[in-house]
């Protein structure tokens, strides 16, 4: 196990969110992290479509942004520790989900496909370049909870007591 | 499978993003979904300590971000469709990943728990409210791309040609 091993430093990073529901498909959210000193309040909607009013973007475009710019940031941060030369990095990414739907039931959505093409500007060798790509993934916070099983665990508040749900 | 039953309706959301590295750690991304006819351009940086200007979110704040609040639309829109009276929802979350690092290899990312706790304001039945959100969670996009595991595909652009890393 890592944390038995002396010469592998762990750091604990944790992201808290507080969030609440405003007028009709719109919600309120505000991220922050004591790791980074910076905290954040961003709305979200849904589309007309949807009985929204198309006045924020919606939540999966937040998700959607968060995974790229992840692995965009441990690109360039893994270049620099294994000295790899890294002019820009540009990528094209598609994250394709399946909604199922029966009678008057809410929907399940259930995850097709996500894929990342990745254009790098760098005057290293191909092999240097693809290891800079596989650490960048094993860095990539938003890729690992995508690529592992990660349950998400739920309360509900019932009175004045926590309920798991 | 869903696809043969006829009495299942399946409909296909993509969304897409294009990004590209600014100055320093500074990116910028590009997020559009045919589904929502709702494009956005959003930036993120790191905080000073790791090297950035603290100018922007950082990519987990998006993340994070956009998995609390898919989780909010999704209670309304069950709400909805289950006809349980909904005044509104608030929500804390938690997501904790751990950091592992040796020698002068960059660091490998580990997700350790994410958790959200709910608030609802409802004078519906705790049972009905309970079903609600495992309805919710089953709707959720960002949480079923985070529950089930969805290894993330990855081109890289040698030449003119896509290979796969």
């Amino acid at each position: 196990m890592a944390e038995n091993d002396p010469e592998v430093r762990t750091v604990d990073i944790v992201f808290e969110a507080e969030a609440r529901t405003l007028d009709k498909l719109k919600s309120e959210v505000t991220i922050t992290s004591k790791y980074s000193n910076f905290e954040v309040t961003l709305q979200t909607d849904e589309g007309k479509l949807h009985g929204g009013d198309a006045s924020a973007p919606m939540p999966l475009h937040y998700f959607a942004a968060g995974v790229v710019t992840c692995l965009m940031t441990q690109m360039k941060a893994s270049a620099k520790r294994l000295r790899v030369p890294l002019e820009g990095v540009r990528m094209g990414a598609s994250f394709h989900w399946r909604i199922e739907q029966s009678g008057r039931d809410p929907y399940s959505s259930v995850p097709v496909g996500f894929d990342i093409d990745i254009e790098v500007d760098s005057e290293a060798p191909l092999e240097d370049v693809k290891n800079l790509i596989e650490w960048a993934k094993k860095g990539c916070f938003a890729e690992q909870a995508l690529a592992l099983p990660c349950p998400v665990g739920h309360r509900l508040k019932v009175g004045e007591d926590w309920v798991a749900v």
